[in-house]
This record gives C-alpha cells, sequence and structure tokens, in this order.
C-alpha cells in the first residue's frame, strides 16, 4: 500500500555557484570539461576566490530530478541534507516552493550546505568541482519508515555512495521499499562515480533496485565494457528496468526481452545540455509513476531532456505538459 | 592629488533573488509593477515564502556601477556594509574577482546582509522588494580619509539616504571629497526615492553634488514638475553636470549653457531593461574618469545601457569595450 507521494528522491543537496571561465583557468585548476571533481573547504575556497561573478541556484542530479517531477505536476518528496545557513535556506525553498515535501530539516551544527562550483566553459561546457559539506552528513538514521513513506518509487543516485554512510543508507532505503511495495530507481550520476563505485552498484542492481537510468557513457562503465552493443549484451542477465539515454541517439528502454528505441527530437541549438539526463529521468519517472506504457514513460522523458537542453538551466520549468 | 582609483562607490550592497511570478501573485502581495519597496525581515520571509525557485546574484544600483566600471576596465572601490554570512560572501566575492577594492570588513555581527526580491512579470517587468538588513548598519564612521581615499569620482545613490546614518555618513564623503579633489556624483536610484528625499537630494545638488546621473522620471520628481521641459527650466540655476536617460529618446547631458542629445541605440528586442540607467552611468563616469568629451561619456554610457537590456541582469559583461 503506498502513500499519495509519487516519487521520494534521496540525494545530495546541493546549491550550484556558476560561473564562465577560460581555458585557462581550467588548465590552472586541473579540471577536465565534462568532470565532477570532489573537493574539501580549503579547496572550494581557493577555487571559488579564482572564479569570476557568479549566480547561484539550487542544484544537485536527483534533487534537479524531483523539481522537475515536480512542475510536472507530480507529487514529491525529498531526503537530502543542508545546513541551516543561507544556501541551505535557498534549497529548501526552492523545493518546498514547488510543493516537494521536505523530510529532512536543515542540520543546526556541522558543515555549510554544499556547493557545486560549476565552470563553464567559453564553448558552453560545464565542469563541476564539488565541495559536499552537509551532505556528507546524512545518516543512515535518517532513513526510517517515517522519512521515507512508502512512496511509489524511491530514487536514488549514485553520488550517494560518495557520502561515509551512503551505503548503508542506501540499503536502508531499499529494505523500507521491499517492506513496503515502493519501487527503487537509482540513477548512475557519471561515468566517473560508476568507476569509483561499480561493485556496489552492480550489487544494488542485483538485489533491491529496480530501475536503472543511466546514460551510455554509466553503463559502459558499469559493466566495463566498450560500446552500448555490449552493453545490451550485458544486461541480458537482468530482470530491472532499464532506461538509457544515448544524447543524440535517442533512449533505449530494456526490460527482459522487451526493448525498444525512442529516438531524440532535433533542436535547432543545445543552449545548455546540462541536466538533460536528470530532466529525462523526471519525464520517464513521471510517466511510469502515473502507470503510462513503456513507449509514453519514453516520450515523456524525451520531452523534458529536449525542453531543458533548450534552457539555461537543469530544472524543468512549470506548464511544459500544459496544453 | 587623487590616488589611481578612479571610482569610488558607497551604496547599499545587496543580492537579488529573482523568481518569475504571475499577476496574482503581485495583487496578493500588493507590489505595483516598476517598484521598489523596503519591507522588514518578517515582510522578507512572507514574501520568499511565496515565491517560486529562486536565482540568486550580486545587485544593488550603485553596486551594478561599480561592476560595470570595473568590468570596462576601470580602477573601482565600494563601500557597502554586509554581514559575515553566504550572501554576504556571495557580494564581497562578486566585486573582489572584478578587481574592485572593497574598503569595508563584512560584518560579523547584526542583520544578515540585504536582500531584494526581484519579482518578475510575464512580460518581462519588475518589482522589487528590498530587505536592506546589514545595509542599515553603514554609519558615518565607515566614511573616514583611509577607506574613501582621493579617488577621481565619489558616486553615492539616492537608496543610501534611506538608511539611519544616511544623511550624515553622505555629508562626510561630500566633506572629505572636497578636501582631496574627488567629485561627487549622484545617482537618484528611483522616482519614489527622489520623493522621500526631496529636499536633501536638492541640498547635496546645491553644495556639494558635482554630476546628477538620473532619467527623466526621478528629475521630474526631483523637481516636482509635469515633464522634461520643465525639468530643462528647472535645472538652469544649476552649474552641475547632469546626465539624464530618457529611454528610448536617448539621453540629454547639460552642464550650464552646454547642452546636447545623445540618441539611443535601436534594438530588436529588449530582453531586460532593469540595470539600464545603472549601466549608462558606468559608462558615462568611465569616459568621464579619464578625461573623455561629454560626448563621448555620453556615447559609452549609451553603449553600456544598450548592451545591458538585451542580457538578463543588471551587470555589464566584461570585454564590452574589446574590439
Amino acid at each position: 500500500m503506498t502513500d499519495s507521494v509519487k516519487l521520494l528522491g534521496i540525494s545530495n543537496a546541493i546549491v550550484d555557484v556558476l560561473a564562465h571561465v577560460d581555458d585557462d583557468f581550467l588548465d590552472k585548476i586541473d579540471a577536465p570539461l565534462g568532470s565532477m571533481t570532489l573537493i574539501d573547504a580549503a579547496r572550494a575556497h581557493d577555487i571559488y576566490s579564482l572564479m569570476g561573478p557568479a549566480t547561484e541556484m539550487s542544484g544537485g542530479s536527483v534533487a534537479n530530478t524531483i523539481a522537475g517531477f515536480a512542475n510536472l505536476g507530480g507529487k514529491a518528496a525529498y531526503i537530502g541534507q543542508v545546513k541551516n545557513d543561507q544556501f541551505g535556506e535557498i534549497f529548501v525553498h526552492d523545493m518546498q516552493s514547488l510543493g516537494v515535501d521536505v523530510r529532512l530539516r536543515p542540520a543546526n551544527g556541522g558543515s555549510p550546505t554544499a556547493r557545486c562550483h560549476v565552470l563553464i566553459s567559453a564553448d558552453g561546457q560545464r565542469t563541476m568541482q564539488t565541495y559536499l559539506g552537509a551532505c556528507t552528513e546524512l545518516a543512515k538514521s535518517d532513513i526510517t519508515e517515517q522519512t521515507v513513506g512508502s512512496p511509489k518509487v524511491i530514487l536514488l543516485e549514485g553520488y550517494v555512495w560518495d557520502i561515509p554512510e551512503g551505503p548503508e543508507l542506501a540499503a536502508e532505503a531499499m529494505r523500507i521499499a521491499k517492506l513496503n511495495g515502493s519501487q527503487v530507481a537509482l540513477s548512475l550520476s557519471d561515468s566517473y562515480c560508476v568507476e569509483r563505485h561499480q561493485g556496489a552498484f552492480l550489487d544494488a542492481i542485483s538485489g533491491g533496485v529496480d530501475i536503472v537510468c543511466a546514460d551510455e557513457d554509466e553503463m559502459t562503465a558499469l559493466f566495463a565494457v566498450n560500446d552500448f552493443d555490449e552493453v545490451l549484451d550485458s544486461i541480458k542477465g537482468f530482470d530491472n528496468l532499464f532506461a538509457m539515454t544515448r544524447s543524440d541517439k535517442g533512449s533505449v528502454i530494456v526490460q527482459g526481452n522487451e526493448r525498444f528505441v525512442q529516438h531524440a527530437t532535433k533542436v535547432d541549438r543545445v543552449i545548455d545540455s546540462t541536466g538533460a539526463g536528470d530532466a529525462y529521468t523526471a519525464g520517464f519517472l513521471f510517466g511510469w509513476s502515473n502507470d503510462e506504457s513503456l513507449e509514453e514513460c519514453a516520450r515523456l522523458g524525451t520531452l523534458c531532456a529536449t525542453s531543458v537542453i533548450q534552457q539555461v538551466g537543469g530544472r524543468i520549468e512549470r506548464g511544459l505538459l500544459d496544453d
């Protein structure tokens, strides 16, 4: 028996600090384009000091998915740890203002709210330098039958495995899901994250995770294979639902013997590809949690991803499905 | 003998919290479009709670001018009060990263850093709800020969008169300017602000202020007249330099018997008119502090204003004069 919440996200709660940088800057801090690097407080201070004027907005991978899901009209809830500081206030405000039920209170002590320094190159690519701060204090004890409830789907992100109690709290979420009849979805975050936790992710997918949301690079890293054909071979042994995005090649949905391709929608100009995967997951799970066919889920995912790459910022705007 | 700083700004140091709102929202909080309303902490909390997801960035009228001036390549300094909190860190970072010499340290106690809730309507107009917070703690004692130095120009904003020691600290800045051979410019902020402080502004313009930067509405309010022709009559008795913007009618520069019109540049589409006046002031004073002719100052002001209305946000981007 699930409650009225369709999707609960458990993830790192982050405020993005976005600035344009030149190639010299990226060389200087040794940050390759397209990567996400975890940094400590001292390094965060140094990088921020070197950055130009910035803009701040709520971010985080699965947090973006949850915000997008709420903006599509879905009832969502969220578990992630911020501190009781101004960045924490921003994060919680932005979630609550979308109607998301934020289940944890900001911490009164401990590390400051997490910030991701998003460095945007002249040609619009991004590199992320993340200081996890308060996120690292999310604990297994925060994941209870009360905070989790019985949503239709619980969505975890790979980045959760980067925090000290991440593996335990993810296991606890999966235990509660099983108890209450919730499904578990896992978003694989990025290919470096998959490399860091390959074994743990394979274990989770074999036992506890129902739906895997990932892009081609993440899937290739997961099975340590060379190309997407080998990915398709590798997942033959699994009975999970896989929703795999391949940027302009569209997305491929596989469940057991069922498999189909949803073509990408052509766009005139990609403004900002950040968040395409998170938006796809929002649309896909919105369809799935409303008992739509897998084809319709993939269509909704594609619609959301197509929308988000034509705007700046990683969150789907309200009203996308209104017409 | 002036020092190497060309422009020192003294103003309210504010972080903008920007969100799109619908007309119902504006009705509900009784905020007419185009106005700036001062609000207290409780009201700020209420308005933020009602707002949707927001984006945060450094703001403030003269602070935007100072950032723009620095982005044009001018050596600038700044006096304004923030608290030692995350919004204060954002504000100071954004200034320092442009090379602006920030003269005051963030306060360790007192009110939080100021925030301006910028409510953007469906048709792109803005209403501002400002909680002044730490700004109100800027004191006459912060304005010293040491903190002010001897810049070529000291730029004050009308909003300074809204804070408790504003009138005294402005007078002190003008005293130090006279002592050190700096010129004083005054930006009139907005027509409501002019109505609040009409007598004080006229006194300042008669004694201490050399350059007045204002738009047509502010000038009309200053002299309590009906139209721009009456403004031109009213300023006949003053020997100040007046740089007056009239949006698509261009700008009018008057000093004594000298008077000329700089035409506006036609643009295909105004994205966001916020900050047009602040940008104009940046360009105008950049020319002026480099001993350019008034015609060239007006041309630079127009260039900056034209640039800023074709982007989102009120600060001129770096490299505008590079070509």
